[in-house]
C-alpha cells in the first residue's frame, strides 16, 4: 500500500480498512504485502473470541457487547466467521440484520468472512483482518465464529479473552461440556437465560468447572448469564472481559497467550505454503493418475503421496 | 500386521478392527502399515456421512438408522467423530448410552474419535478408520460428525451419501440453509418432528432447494421427517439412502465420488507430512526466535514463514 492508504487505514478509514481485509481474504501476495506494510502498528487492540452452536444468540449478544464498548466511546472491530458459508463480505442474512443494527456508526466495523476452499485459509484470513483492525486503531476486536469444529476452536484461540456461548435446553450435546470446549473459554456465558432449564445449563458448566483440579492463580472461568434480545447482563460480560484482561496483565501472561497466536499463524501459513508449492511443481494429470491408482486399489494415499513428495531423506 | 491379524480384521474379528483402528488414530507409520496391509480389501462398503449441529439428535438417529440395517442383516460400522473432544475411544458419555444400546451385536462395530492436535490429523484418522471397517466387510459404514465446520465438511465429504441432520426450533441458524452445508447434502432430515416449527423448517429447506437451478439428472436431496427417540421415519431415511446409492451407480457418480474423496485423502496427507518434516528439520529455539520477533513486531509471520521454508524459487 502506498503511505496514504496506510495512513487512511490508521486513521479508520472505513472504505481504507474494507479495502485491506479483502486484500488479507484474497490471500497470496496481496496478503503479504498488506500485513507487510501494517503490522508493526498492531498489538493495541483486545481481542476477543466468541463462539458458540448454532441458535445460541451469539450474534445478537456480540451486537450488545458492541454497543455496551460504543458508549464507553471504544471503537469496536467485529470479524463474523462462518467457516459453513462460501460468501463473504457480508453476504449473510444474519449480518444484514446486524449492519442495519450499528450502522451509521464509524466507530464500528463490522465484516463477515467466509470458507475459501483454500486449505488453512479462513483461520489465516481472519487472523489477518484481525490484524488490519488492530492497525486501523480498532480497541476492541470481536472474532465470533459459528459451531464448535476444530477450525472454531483454532480461530478463537487467536483470541487474548476466549467466551464461549451456550443456550439452555439445546439437548444433551452441551457444548462447552465437551473439553475441547471447556478449556478455551475464559468465560462462559448462558444466553437466553429466560428460558427453562436456564439453571441446569449453568449448573452442568460450573460442576464441569469444578472438576478441574485447583491451581493457585488459575482464572476461573464466570459461569454468566445473558438475555442478549433485552441487553441483559450484557454489562455484567463486559465488566468480566475487562477482569480477564486485567488477570493477563496481571500474571504476565498477554505474552504467553501472544506466543500461542502467533505460533498457530506461523505453523498454518507454512503448511498452506508449503502445500501450494508442491501442488504448482506437479502437473494435474499426474495427480489424477496417482487417484486413479488409490480407486482402483493399487497404491493407497501415503503410498501416493510418497510418490508426490518422496520418501523422507 | 501378519497374515493371521489381517484374516482376523477382514471376518470382522471386533479386537483386530479395534487394534487396527487404534493403530490408524496414532498415525505415522503404524497407520501407513496398516492401510498398506488391507486398502486393497476396501471398495465395498457404503459410505454414509451424517452431520448436524449440537442438539439435533443426530447420535439417536444414527442408532436407529443402524438397528435397521442390522434388522435386513447387513453389518453396519459407526464412526463417531467429535473434533471439539481431545478424548477418543468411547470416552464420550453419549457414546457410552449407545454402546449399551447396540452392545452385544457382533454386526455391529462404533468407534468414537476425537480430536488428536495433529494438523489434519482426525479427518485423516477418520477416513483410515472407514477404509479398516470396510476391509472388515462391514456393508454399511456411518460417519457422523458434531457440528457445521469445515472440518466437519471435509469429514463428511469422504462419504458416498450425506446426510444432513436438522432440528424444527433451533433458531435462526438453520444450519443446512448455509450453502456450504445445503451443496453437500445428498438427504436432509428433521429430527424432532414432534416439535412446534416443524413445518417452518421443512418448507425454509424445501424453497432453499428450490433456488437452486434445475439440471437434468441433478439429485434433489429428500426433505425427510423423522422421531428419531420412537424410531418414526427411519424406515424411510434408509430407503432413501438406498435409492440415492442407485442414484449414484445409474449416473456412474460413484467413481468421481471417489475421485473427489481421494483427493482429499492425498492433500491432507501430503500437507501435514510436509509440515511435520519442516517441523522436524528445524530446531526449536530457532521456532522461538522468530515468534519472539514476531511478538515485538520485528517481522510478520509470513517472513517468519519464509525463513523457515525459504522464498519461493
Amino acid at each position: 500500500m502506498n503511505s496514504e492508504t496506510i495512513e487512511a487505514l490508521r486513521a479508520g478509514n472505513p472504505r481504507a480498512v474494507a479495502r485491506a481485509i479483502s486484500a488479507v481474504e484474497r490471500g497470496g501476495t496481496e496478503a503479504r504485502e498488506v500485513i507487510a506494510d501494517i503490522f508493526r502498528y498492531t498489538g493495541r487492540a483486545h481481542i476477543i473470541g466468541v463462539t458458540g452452536a448454532p441458535g445460541t444468540g451469539k450474534s445478537t449478544l456480540v451486537n450488545e457487547i458492541a454497543k455496551h464498548y460504543r458508549r464507553r466511546g471504544q471503537r469496536v472491530g467485529i470479524v463474523a466467521v462462518d467457516p459453513t458459508s462460501p460468501f463473504s463480505g457480508g453476504a449473510i442474512l444474519g449480518d444484514r440484520l446486524r449492519m442495519q443494527d450499528l450502522s451509521g456508526d464509524s466507530g464500528v466495523f463490522i465484516r463477515s468472512m467466509a470458507t475459501r476452499g483454500a486449505l488453512g485459509g479462513l483461520a489465516t484470513a481472519t487472523a489477518d483482518a484481525v490484524q488490519v483492525l488492530d492497525a486501523a486503531g480498532f480497541e476492541i476486536v470481536l472474532v465470533e465464529t459459528v459451531g464448535a469444529g476444530q477450525n472454531e476452536v483454532d480461530i478463537a484461540k487467536n483470541a487474548q479473552t476466549t467466551m464461549v456461548v451456550e443456550a439452555p435446553g439445546m439437548g444433551d450435546d452441551i457444548q462447552a461440556i465437551k473439553a475441547g470446549i471447556m478449556e478455551i473459554a475464559d468465560l462462559l456465558v448462558v444466553n437466553k437465560a429466560d428460558h427453562d432449564e436456564v439453571s441446569a445449563t449453568v449448573a452442568a458448566l460450573e460442576m464441569n468447572l469444578n472438576l478441574k483440579p485447583k491451581v493457585e492463580n488459575d482464572w476461573r472461568p464466570p459461569v454468566l448469564k445473558t438475555i442478549a434480545l433485552k441487553g441483559d447482563g450484557v454489562a455484567d460480560v463486559v465488566d468480566w472481559i475487562g477482569k480477564h484482561r486485567q488477570y493477563l496483565v496481571e500474571q504476565n501472561q498477554l505474552a504467553s497467550r501472544d506466543y500461542a497466536r502467533f505460533r498457530g499463524e506461523l505453523e498454518r501459513v507454512v503448511q498452506r505454503e508449503l502445500m501450494s508449492r508442491v501442488m504448482r511443481g506437479v502437473n494435474g494429470t499426474k495427480v489424477d493418475a496417482l487417484i486413479e491408482k488409490i480407486a482402483s486399489r493399487e497404491i493407497d494415499v501415503y503410498q501416493a503421496a510418497e510418490t508426490l513428495i518422496g520418501k523422507e531423506s
